[in-house]
């Protein structure tokens, strides 16, 4: 971790009238943001997709990854000759980083916050279709079949959530919030926690989850999380568990999940991510038993790519000014480190 | 209103040795409860269904409606010469009340406080399963298809609730927890309440639905209710709204709904219960655009019969003391009217 009295990452202000060079990576499904005249004026924009990325970069010394899950960056590392500030649109930077980049200089910084809030409504939603068994009322009315059945009650359930980030504190701080009791679990355990009743060490995860009724996997990739919730986590909870992914799909063991599923040893997974995505036609978790898909947009409500923009453009305005940038990824740790200054407030 | 300062209804310490007549009407799905030892030395208890009331009612003080929609008690009335207190195991006693019981001197109590969290939890299901597409998604996964989408963001959004009895209020409560700004609607409108952050007067509805997201219909049926929720409340909703109904069928204009479905007047509707139940077959609703069709369940969660039973054996004991009963119902009203004692917290 960087010592905190070191000097945050900012740029010296130029008094060149050269103008810098922005370069915006964007993607099929993600056309370049509407950035406003205030900046542009300020810097040389250069819109390229994946293919273009090589020459794009030559001479830049900003990078907007708009296309977030893009590893372009990695292919055309060898051009970014002057590169200094790389900026992501998202809360996980799990397939940005590569080593010449953790390596070098050049600072990377993401969306961390803006998700925080609808990524735990998500996590919400999920728990409450499966506690009031929403899905087989849905089954059942296609089949115009009344069957009145019993459900289970919110307040008083027990849920575990993996990763006391920012997205995770928001989804203990809802949960808590409609009643249910929340513990954490994260490196460090530690007994009074502010968001959490408790946080446990996810080091020994299978120890602390045989009471948990909804099991929240809400943790960057890293190496320390990858494969965290695997055979052993699984075969510890309460076979009427409910197990939420809306991290990273490699945090857990999906031939796991499937067999936990298939036996019984599991009620239901709901789950956002996965470790192919799009997620192939032929995988069994399409149908297995208890599963409840979505594709990767647990965070991605109304207007999340004004808010994304809005984000950068406000630290790329600090860049310009150097003052200090906004969430500035630990590039070691994979994830803004605690204590980092963060914009969470202000994209709220 | 009964004047609060008259005394409860409770019966007189009798001094007899012949045991008081407890009848305990059954139905189909709703055998007899275990009534506890204690209050079983105390009673006579016959058990019976409806083809049975009438005879088993002759000489009998108390009648626990243990299948609490059967309107058998209006058909064996005329037995019912000694009756003195009727218990209805639900919180709505739109089916039980007729001209003679309401004229009668015949106490009538029932399950307030019971199901009010329940409900609350299951309305937050829906207005979240909504919110977040949740329905769209399983569909999709039916046909193996990954489609990224963006959903509604649940904090900041404006909800509406008919009803501010006691489960009226838990749903205010908890919408108010996750962030809903919260609307009441009752007969007496007022700016100051503890539960929503204005309660407006449902006499004129239309008014106040221009900008409500979710529309919660949470009250008794009534002669006042009756209709309430018609084609003009429907017709001032903004086409994006949601409609809830864990009330009862006929608040609601169940062919104005459909037609506000159809042309895309209004988004969804998740609706709970019907004018007829169980919903017929062959009725519009089971296959209407944006519909989402539950058996009368939202209140009853694993452990809701035990909880019923035990809230009529406490207000038995209170009964054979000589103490007031609680959650006596106002036979004109039709509910418990705000400032009887109940006893919502004892059953929370």
């Amino acid at each position: 971790m960087p010592d905190s009295s070191e000097p945050l990452p900012g740029r010296e202000p130029t008094v060149s009238n050269d103008r810098l060079v922005l370069v915006v990576l964007t993607g099929a499904e993600e056309p370049a943001p509407d950035l406003p005249a205030g900046l542009l004026e300020q810097l040389e924009l250069r819109v390229t997709d994946a293919a273009g990325l090589a020459q794009a970069l030559e001479g830049s010394e900003l990078l907007l990854l708009w296309d977030f899950f893009s590893s372009a960056l990695r292919d055309a590392w060898e051009n970014a000759d002057a590169l200094r500030w790389v900026h992501v649109a998202a809360a996980g930077v799990d397939t940005l980083l590569f080593p010449e980049l953790v390596a070098s200089d050049v600072v990377v910084t993401n969306a961390k916050g803006v998700f925080d809030r609808p990524i735990a409504e998500f996590v919400l939603a999920c728990v409450l279709a499966h506690a009031k068994d929403v899905r087989t009322s849905w089954d059942l009315q296609r089949s115009r079949v009344w069957r009145h059945r019993e459900t289970r009650e919110l307040r008083g359930s027990r849920a575990l959530v993996v990763g006391t980030g920012s997205i995770g504190r928001e989804i203990g701080r809802l949960l808590r919030a409609t009643g249910v009791d929340v513990v954490g679990a994260a490196r460090n355990a530690r007994a009074d926690d502010p968001d959490f009743d408790v946080v446990v060490s996810s080091a020994n995860l299978s120890e602390h989850v045989g009471d948990v009724d909804h099991l929240v996997i809400a943790a960057p990739l890293t190496r320390a999380t990858c494969g965290l919730v695997d055979a052993e986590v699984l075969a510890a909870l309460p076979p009427n568990a409910h197990l939420i992914n809306v991290g990273r799909g490699p945090i857990l063991d999906e031939d796991a999940v499937v067999s936990a599923l298939e036996e019984g040893r599991l009620a239901a997974a709901s789950l956002d991510v996965f470790s192919t995505e799009p997620l192939p036609g032929d995988h069994p978790l399409w149908a297995t038993r208890g599963v409840s898909i979505s594709a990767h947009m647990s965070g991605d409500v109304v207007g999340w790519r004004d808010t994304l923009a809005q984000q950068f453009v406000d630290n790329a305005h600090r860049w310009l000014a150097g003052r200090p940038l906004l969430n500035v990824v630990d590039k070691e740790l994979g994830f803004v480190a605690p204590g980092q200054p963060n914009g969470s407030k202000e994209h709220m």
